[in-house]
């Protein structure tokens, strides 16, 4: 029944264009990463989550004032409602960070009025204020959920937020880290700089064909949650940990890795289909790796020291094939040595994403059409029904 | 900064192909719908929503055996968890329904196993009873919540199932209905074989996205369900309801038609975009409000009559432009007349369209790619980070 357009069929939808953007823009041959026409390098640096964010949700990097405004009001949403709280507790304890996390934002339309105004859509009429709301109230629960969900489920209450502190060295607070020394707080801050925004990749798709029926902003998030949640799409750095705490020690690294390659399997954190040279992302996180490594004065773990080993040995034997280490390698391992547990490494990849994915949000619903694609239809046609007698 | 291939964006996706699928075919000229070959017009008189889903699903009509093992799985999921009642006790009883739905289907993750073997998907071996189980877990537990959360939040228990009861009439019975009629069963159970599936719609596409990453089952629904509440989406029944509600009574349906249609506004309920002859799941329909009349014996609600009043106008007026009733326009003035509330039409939509959305969310593990279209980019490039005094 495939009609005569088959040819357009491109699994994955891979090379179709689903949108016009000017959120971020990616130069895979030149390993170019952008997000509104500034390099990834410089806002990992310069920037902070708070200013990134606001420059992917707005276009322009903020004024003073209009950063304070900003960070202000995601800081009063860092505070849960206690109905939210009052249904993590009541959830149980095993239950996977990410399953929790879409739900606790499911829920936020319960508690906050996220509401796309259709009278808004239709006069195409820019409400910077609306989406002001929306956006502080979805980013700044979002940490709050991920680390409330942490001390839950340990049997502990969640740790108040601390208003003077920045998003990143606040969520570090509410985990419960001892000792969140500045280096510690910039580089929680790069890796949610880093993971905030990446074209049109699964889960940013999901939200924007979520937007397209005007579904409210929670709804829309809880979508992209959804798509982040699967293996194939969010999990790279806890798998590129859990895969390091296979191998027994430094020295069993260039053989194990050897065995991996010549047995054709993964060797997580290595290579993105995007970039054909070194992932961006990765060259900034590499540096930081080092400066952990001084501070801790090679007090470090296991981990740490057989990453450290498996990054020499692939630049040796893979970099020719333009295959390098990628975000996922390098924050996986910092955010392991930072303490942080493995299975929250993909939430914290939410709480950053979620800028991408308002930025796109506020864009579709700029300019909305609803998607509607179609399909080759390959299955049976003309059947009669039989009574179940005679089957 | 649009490259040479422009020319290939359309928004929404609208005219490309996003899969090869074999659940569900639309001939828009001729007004045929069918699922698996079947048509729409032979399932909804003759099947149930088990069946038609165990259809869907799996591809053929069931054996009697087959047919047996499917709702007793059902049956069974109808019972929800007692974490989950509890969670639905702990929400502020103004939360939206949809929004609910979406929390407790998220949270579903929680109380059942639902995740996706990658080993599965790696060695494309079909698990029939793997999808057997996540299937009737979700088909199950969500009429139940629906039903549940409607009666929760008027300050009443949940009804408990009814086990006897096939789903549509154990659907009535937990919402609460005092008498229900065999034809009140045969009209739910016909409203919910026709909203099971109907190609790759936003919320379908939405579910087919999430799934591309084996993201697990619920994350996938509850997905799905956060584009099928967006007002473009699922809401169409509602707003028929809330528009006869606006008109005093029958003898100003035609007065009302006609400024209307010189206002150039919107009738709720009337053409759909994949049909240019009348819907052929209103026509089902049709008979089945001529039905309810009789059994009511003209003691209808002015909506009902209003209703009656306004098909007939549109016939006249609206015909012999390819514009009919649609499937929206028949299901909330029945589902109204049965005393179903007006804000859980959405909610039931999804409780049939799961059905779908998990047909395709087993073709699309069967044979993965994950989606990762690309953009045009328009946005701004090469800016330098200015330092924020100098903002």
């Amino acid at each position: 029944m495939a009609d005569s357009s088959t040819h357009l069929y491109s699994p994955g939808l891979v090379g179709i264009i689903a949108t016009e953007s000017s959120v971020s823009n990616i130069n895979g041959e030149k390993g170019i990463l952008s997000y509104r026409g500034y390099s990834i390098e410089e806002l990992a640096k310069k920037s902070t989550f708070e200013e990134t964010s606001y420059l992917l949700l707005f276009g322009e990097l903020p004024s003073n004032d209009q950063l304070n405004e900003f960070t202000k009001k995601v800081t009063t949403h860092r505070i849960l409602p206690d109905g939210l709280i009052k249904i993590l507790h009541s959830l149980p304890k095993e239950t996977k960070p990410m399953d929790v996390l879409q739900m606790a934002v499911s829920s936020l339309g319960t508690f906050y009025n996220l509401e796309v105004s259709p009278e808004m859509v239709k006069s195409k009429k820019y409400n910077r204020d609306y989406f002001l709301n929306i956006s502080t109230s979805l980013i700044g629960a979002l940490g709050s959920v991920v680390a409330a969900w942490h001390r839950i489920r340990n049997g502990q209450e969640p740790i108040i937020p601390d208003d003077s502190a920045t998003y990143a060295q606040n969520f570090l607070h509410m985990l419960g880290s001892k000792e969140i020394t500045p280096l510690m707080t910039r580089i929680m801050d790069a890796t949610l700089v880093l993971h905030g925004e990446h074209t049109i990749n699964a889960s940013t798709f999901t939200a924007m064909v979520t937007s397209s029926t005007l579904a409210n902003a929670s709804q829309v998030v809880a979508s992209a949650i959804g798509s982040l949640s699967g293996p194939l799409h969010g999990g790279a750095n806890e798998k590129v940990v859990s895969m390091l705490q296979k191998i027994n020690s430094k020295t069993d690294i260039r053989p194990w890795l050897d065995d991996t390659l010549k047995a054709k399997n993964v060797v997580w954190g290595m290579g993105h289909r995007e970039y054909s040279v070194k992932d961006p992302r990765a060259n900034i996180l590499t540096d930081m790796v080092q400066e952990l490594f001084h501070e801790r004065d090679g007090g470090v773990t296991d981990i740490f020291e057989k990453a450290i080993e498996l990054e020499k040995a692939c630049e040796e034997k893979l970099a020719h094939k333009g295959v390098y280490p990628n975000v996922d390698f390098y924050s996986g391992i910092l955010y392991k040595e930072m303490g942080i547990p493995t299975d929250i490494f993909t939430p914290i990849f939410a709480m950053s994403r979620v800028s991408g994915w308002l930025a796109h949000w506020i864009e579709q619903i700029q300019d909305n059409k609803i998607f509607r694609p179609t399909q080759n239809y390959v299955g049976s046609s003309d059947r009669d029904y039989t009574d179940i007698k005679n089957r």
